[in-house]
């Protein structure tokens, strides 16, 4: 551990014009972008790295997130965001996020679930034992993230309702389609009418499997008022579950 | 003018992994988002941002891109975009800039030209005799821009090879597709394997309408060996054109 580092670390970010929807509000794909660069640079600092973790052929496996928010930062408006790990199990670690507008308001949080696997082997690194334990030395629960963690998303539909094709934009340096690009393709399900009248809440995602180049992906969709259950499906097999609560 | 401030701004930017595509290289999308913040940036300080031309009801509209590259920043490097205005004429202005790698090597160029507009009125604004005359203030044609300006592009092809929906994630601000995403729908029409034989190496683009959400557009190509000029139609209207040179 090093005692110059603080467990929490702060990443202050401007809303870009490009970055903003229709609305001026910053888009949910470059929120997610962002929560995942500040999780890479915490723990790049800390030594537990993507690049450190890829030498000794580990790596990252983003397996949960739920972002939650009452607003979102506005085009040009800066807003910062705190990054921590609340706790490290044997199998997952769970690593939190605080969004805040540039009031110094927090406007809303995340959480993320993490596995680490061997780059090769594709099997689960036990988190506790690797680095003699050195994983557990930020740890830092007392700092508060009140919102529910990632829960079991069931979609019941049987018929897709739409389906996309994974192409060049979608595609990543290991071959997959990238994990923001999947929270893209659902937000691209809802009208401008809907999204408009129901200012998005709540936002879950579970990655399941991967998919590459040229997989025609089918979208499922489950609506009960205005909570939205979505799953994306690869023939039988699922790539990741959403869930969605707007107001 | 401002003695203060140089003609040429330059800012920093990070291959942020997110912003990689499959080769892990900078994806001509947000590389084209970056020169456009910059240009923000760059207008903004020397007094002809967005948001002071607003308050006059005016605004900058984009009506041509030209980008060429050796080669592109790759994951995780830093690199430079430099960027200054060439010349102001009456109707059109040309801003240019130059990309370099972390090692300081200039990689490449790009080329814009801008025209001014009404708000309300849609008509082009007088660039010589608007602020008095102070848009040419920070002009500097010295500077070298060795690429070819954007030129003719002109499409023979009848029948549509593709098309796509504009969706909310195409949608900024003004309820546009914005200018980007356009980019990236036409990076879209290529494979991994033709992109990974053939690097791409200069990108125009030629902005004509403006399209919405719920437009279907089409898009037509006319390939003549590594060359590919490519044609986005709403219905018998031009949205944009573009041409590709790979090597």
């Amino acid at each position: 551990m090093n005692p110059l580092l603080h467990k929490v670390s702060t990443t202050r970010f401007v809303c870009e014009p490009f970055h903003s929807d229709f609305m001026g509000q910053l888009t949910l794909n470059v929120l997610g972008n962002h929560l995942l660069n500040c999780a890479g640079e915490h723990a790049t600092e800390r030594g537990f790295g993507m690049a450190r973790l890829n030498e000794e052929d580990h790596t990252w496996v983003l397996s949960r997130m739920a972002i939650e928010f009452e607003e979102l930062p506005k085009q040009y408006e800066s807003f910062e965001i705190d990054t921590w790990v609340e706790s490290v199990y044997r199998l997952f670690t769970d690593r939190n996020f605080a969004i805040r507008n540039q009031e110094g308001h927090t406007i809303g949080y995340a959480r993320t679930v993490w596995a680490m696997i061997g780059v090769q082997s594709r099997k689960p690194i036990d988190l506790l034992s690797m680095h003699e334990g050195h994983l557990s030395d930020y740890v830092y629960p007392e700092k508060p993230c009140p919102i529910e963690k990632p829960g079991r998303i069931k979609v019941s539909a049987q018929m897709p309702s739409e389906h996309f094709t994974a192409r060049y934009s979608d595609i990543d340096i290991n071959g997959h389609v990238n994990s923001i690009r999947y929270i893209e393709h659902v937000m691209d399900l809802f009208s401008l009418d809907y999204l408009r009248e129901h200012p998005l809440r709540r936002f879950e995602i579970a990655y399941v499997t991967e998919s590459y180049f040229g997989d025609t992906l089918d979208i499922y969709i489950d609506s009960k008022s205005n909570e939205h259950q979505v799953e994306i499906k690869k023939g039988n097999a699922t790539i990741c579950r959403c869930k969605l609560f707007f107001s």
